[in-house]
């Protein structure tokens, strides 16, 4: 029966191939050792603790789940339960935050080449400082919530906005991350601000400074500058950049640290793809920014500035363009 | 020895800092509960359900999954054993998407303190409903499909389509989503899109209404608003705003539920970054709109607008800029 | 006892209400199964293997694990164990990839109708070459690393880039779907392609050609077409987009294949939001690109090309706009 | 070359053999479903809820986190978050068990054919009872801890007891099985001792009655029959019985609810593998059963009672045997 | 201030510490790679597959879930909805049970050298014959069923004891196990019975033959052996062993497939801890073997066999013993 | 419309029965934290860490998969790639065996009010100290594997021994237990011991010595000591126990520590149910104990000791017995 033998050789076909086939992994396992020696920034290869980005990103899952318990949290909520609830959702946070805070701090000091002196103490100093400040940061949320249902009509109420908005979950890492920033806190700030970048494709720096009642709509594309000083009740739409002036090629370090990017005063509106520049540029009180503005210099207070609408030039069609 | 005083004095140190080191928690928990009691929006600590972010992403993977079971299905299918497969994968949809309607519904009575009637009923008729639509839905989303092959050269095959593109995966989220408003259900048709927008940075209200063989490419930044009306075979390119005009400060309450945003008739194609605003804004068939063009009010059919392009200044390159 | 009698009488209610509860389900499996039958693009109900997303996506973890151990390993690393680690990793990796090369290889010849000659064996050849480059891959990384620290003053360090940057992993998972790519292997580079989308809103195609120490900041609405070519040391901001001149309703037929996205030469500065569109554009050594810049045309070496500032109209703000 | 053919006619024989696989699924379908609608117990195919056998087991395990936190906890406890800790686990298990409870009474209830009157009232009235019950039942579980170090020269101290003694693990189940079983709920305490037995080899019926300082050593084999009374400070090794006089064929209808196994008065011990059976036997106040020992009938207090050691043949080795 | 110089010195230390600490794992890597390499039994490293266990417990799993699912099948299930669901289910557990079974096969062949022909093919023929017994081993179930609720007093109801008696769980993974070892599938009926004893303490030997109504009480430490032939209707209690007379000490070679282990027809009742042993013993019909009897040659039907009792010595307790 | 009456009304009873449902919490919580405060054993309410019952028996779970990988691991294994395997897997297993290792020494010293004098380099060195016994205890197992081949007709080849005897499983737990007894690491054995007794129903106490070659077939109920010797080459049954005379009430506090338990020498075989006890009582080599013997005293070399048969009643069986 020809059908047996075919299989048979297919059979030692395939035994003959399993064993021709080349091993690539020592070879790549030397060369990636290798470079890992010589690598001037990858390699942390030591057993010194390092912050881990999935526990960051939970601990920003446990504090929405503390700041908004009735839409987030998987216990069942009762008025009489929810002391209980708090408590120990923020003892495990306390202790996972202070955890990570430990590793970042550990990690800077190592990297700097410095003892590390009470660093586990001050972990804890700095975990307790963020969970003193969690009622605040509640606050200004409630603030935010009312600035998006205040501004945007297709925001039918305040369950949708805490459940879907972009923004509002944007701007609630923003208030934890600048928080830590405040502490001196290293590494987690922006691991936490990419993680608001990731799921949102809003860029706020942790180092920005941001008042009250702040909406942003939509929000693909915003970037808000580490420097950046933002009024309350300041309303800012989808691919608004407030950035630095162009950049010299090493800029990295001329600039660091170096007020580059503006001072956006209270409630001034901000539409969809306008740019503002440079660490001098201040928008005044009131002032609204119209769309695809682009802006590097000051304006004064209740001020509105459009763009000239650039030409457009009507051809009937005809044919492929 | 040394060695052995020092430790032990380290150990007492510990000891000692681990006594003075204070516990934010309390505070913190009675802040918390206060915040909560007097706060507007933020509340829901009750034992009545509200839907759950997480399970409405479930439900969106399930969809996917009966709607492209050859692509995301982990099970192994065959010609013979599909029923089996869809029938089992829609009773669980069933049970599911009816469950997640239900604490939608007993939510909103809830907040508007309205008495429950026939809840569970009506959740089960408006999941079946959403059932009864799918091969409707899965129809359209093959001509969308179709839009992409035909309009996307880097667009190999099908599969890359349905695997990769996210300008399907929105549109087939927006696919459910509208039809969940159609029926009425609160928050999920947000809670939808709003994932959506999370994975694809394309933003399409719920309410809005689009015909057949949608394209987006790209779609970072897009922006479709609530009452935009779209044709068939209309291609939008990533950062596309098809918005509301300037927004007055109380937009919210006032603009609720009036038409804002643009009708864009059949066969249109509108290019990277353009704006159109405006409710009584009409882009007739087959027009093409270029490019970054803004736009605040109607084109005839078969136009081709453009950007006059802005100047551009030319300079040899000295030095630092 | 009125309360009795009441309750018994809601669950004849429910009952009968669950009763005629009607079944939606088997006229959509019908429909289904009827719709996929027909379905042009929408079928794969047959047992032959297609490429799982969520294992492709696994992929790329464990390919981060292996470029960046110190960062995202989650075991315990010391310099004396590194290569069992690599080479275990490693070793999963092989097999993984390998498997699912040959899931999207096989589907291939099946969807072209073409017996599946050693797909196996080809599989481990392609998953083999891809080992044999990441040594290399690392290194050009490390360059990425080296270009985002000099240019971003808001890097405080390599740690950061490394563990928050999207656009350093957008590069990342680029380089990797790139090396597939010039092995032909098929759909798996465009689903990593899209995985780095969905996570960044950065869309690099895995055909173009990017040269070392590539920068992209924010990196939001970033577009970089099939047939691009970016040499060394280029820049880019968030919402550049190297595209394609405006494509006919056919495009997707037409233009497979042709050169129709710009070229991008060494030490070029491209700024937010600027559009290069054609195949036969370049962009001179050295050049630097304006913000919102709309280019059509090459530029020379070392030119900086900016818009001429459109018009801005300032109205002192009465009332509401 | 002759590889390349005998591959292709490989790759043909599969696809042959593929086709030609029958497919037993539909004919399994289908009997399956026949059966169910014929079988006299094996039914359930409706949508009322049934208990969920892995609810109960996370429900035993929550127990034990309750009673034990110090050991089972996965939370860091400190004192002053103890309370928290506590009230939230409680409230979890209070939902939980409620829930299991009430799916047990509905079940209960469609079995026998009767309406549900406050079904689920009762459900959350017996989840609080045995919440009121659970600080008794830890002061039980205390004494039995004190017997175990008592008589147990092997065990270290009380941490090895709670880590690892399966007597202590069946005790502590049977307590919580025993008082839900006098609170007249159905199946769940049949559950919750079914997997003590899995655990352990040790078989309580949750019926029985067990006294304080109750110690189990080694425990496999052990059998409390449902009508079994057990006074204090009792101690049992591994294969005791507490049993039933033979059976007639019918026993599980005749003897039902009549008490079949024996009493075991204050501070008796029975020593390995013992038999012990019969409604009316006693085994009087500090007596000791000795090893082996098969009893059916009472003992009077003070008294000890051994086998009678049987004749041993001791034969010296030769050959094989 | 001496704190900061103690704690200092102890980071020193710890350094010192860390430095020292010598690395176990090369020498060890080698000692057990050159262990497997000389190793008899432990090797199988290379990439042909072997049975999962975890898998197995898996299938394990899935039938039950076919067989009792209104009981332990985790979806809502409705008459209409039945056969989806059995269908899907029996799909998976088809494509699952075939994979386990081809590793087992191929396995099988590798270690006796032999070419794999049609390895795939007879899989999946096995799985679809297991599959098509599966209506007959429920029927069976269901007599199993029906004598636990004649034997056992303590059973309440039929929910009962599918959902917590450890003799019938035992009973089903028999019946699985017994028809894949008639068909020869070579490890899987082990790992199997391995599972029914862990989790019940009750070991029946896959080989065994047993009839319909077989009820097992308790259970614990009951084993059945190989070659053991069992009726219908026949009821064991814990601790009964129907095992081989003593065995020379080369029993593993010169016994395998002989008759080693007795025969107990129809209506046989096995009180505890009974032991009958040898390939020749016959426990004739309807006969009734006492508790602790230890019987090694035939017993005639209708026959009741009773140890008569071993001599007691009671003493009035005195002091300790 | 008397339905919709009905429904509001049973509606308000939810209502009020809601209301009324007391909350058994907060009494529990007070209850339960006043009994840990009085509790004598039942504390450890601090951050000190105690050693995990899970990760202990992950522990176990990666021994089994580094001494058996070609049996356990997850991995497909090549020979090539063995020793990355194995590094990897012993590298997880040393940090995680010394981190519990710490644990349990840390808390034993806070039980004891001791300081923890390098207590994190200790736990290194006995984490090594088991690592380097690895390949002995190998070696030991692979001697049990041909214990239980000569001497068990039942066991096919190795493989079913590896995958599926439960003695085999009980000797490696015992083995690795063993030598963390020796180590003087404490709690971690016990735990180890319990879980084999879990899953096996075997219970060897980690300080048993117990030779090479050794054999427990079936084993439900085996009992070993913990001042038991067990030589080379000794066999057991199931339900053996080799244990201490019968013990004083107070036998906890007297006889820790004081040999209680048999010697058994070289080559012995120990049929089902006997049962040897006393710390004086030393079975000689290549002696055969007999089913159900009870001993407790010594036996010569050479010597085979039987039961001298009970006798038997026989009675006809007419009606019920």
């Amino acid at each position: 029966m020809p059908q047996h033998d075919i299989r048979a050789d297919s059979c030692r076909i395939e035994a003959f191939t399993a064993e021709r086939m080349r091993n690539p992994i020592p070879a790549a396992v030397n060369a990636l050792v290798e470079g890992f020696k010589n690598g001037r920034w990858t390699s942390h290869i030591e057993p010194v603790p390092i912050p881990s980005k999935g526990e960051v990103i939970d601990l920003i899952e446990q504090a929405q789940c503390i700041l908004f318990p009735g839409f987030f949290a998987k216990d069942i909520l009762r008025p009489e339960n929810l002391d209980y609830h708090l408590g120990r959702q923020l003892s495990l946070f306390y202790e996972n935050l202070a955890n990570q805070i430990s590793s970042a701090i550990r990690h800077d000091c190592f990297r700097h080449n410095q003892a590390c002196i009470l660093c586990n103490e001050r972990s804890y100093e700095y975990a307790a400082a963020l969970i003193d400040s969690l009622p605040t940061i509640r606050n200004l949320l409630e603030t935010d919530i009312e600035a998006t249902l205040t501004g945007d009509p297709a925001a039918g109420n305040a369950d949708e906005v805490i459940f879907s908005y972009p923004g509002l979950f944007a701007t609630m890492i923003y208030r934890l991350a600048h928080r830590l920033y405040e502490l001196n806190v290293p590494l987690i700030p922006r691991i936490m601000s990419e993680h608001a970048y990731h799921r949102t494709a809003i860029d706020i720096n942790p180092e920005a400074s941001i008042g009250s009642h702040f909406f942003i709509d939509h929000g693909a594309g915003v970037v808000v500058g580490a420097t950046t000083t933002i009024g309350n009740r300041v309303r800012l739409y989808q691919g608004v950049t407030l950035g630095a002036l162009s950049l010299p090629r090493d800029a990295g370090e001329r600039l660091r640290n170096v007020k580059r990017h503006p001072t956006i005063e209270d409630d001034v509106i901000i539409y969809a793809n306008a740019t503002i520049l440079g660490g001098a540029t201040v928008i005044g009180a009131r002032s609204i920014i119209g769309g695809n503005v682009w802006l590097t210099e000051s304006v004064g207070p209740d001020t509105r500035v459009m763009l000239e609408p650039p030409k457009l030039v009507y051809i009937g069609e005809k044919g492929e363009q």
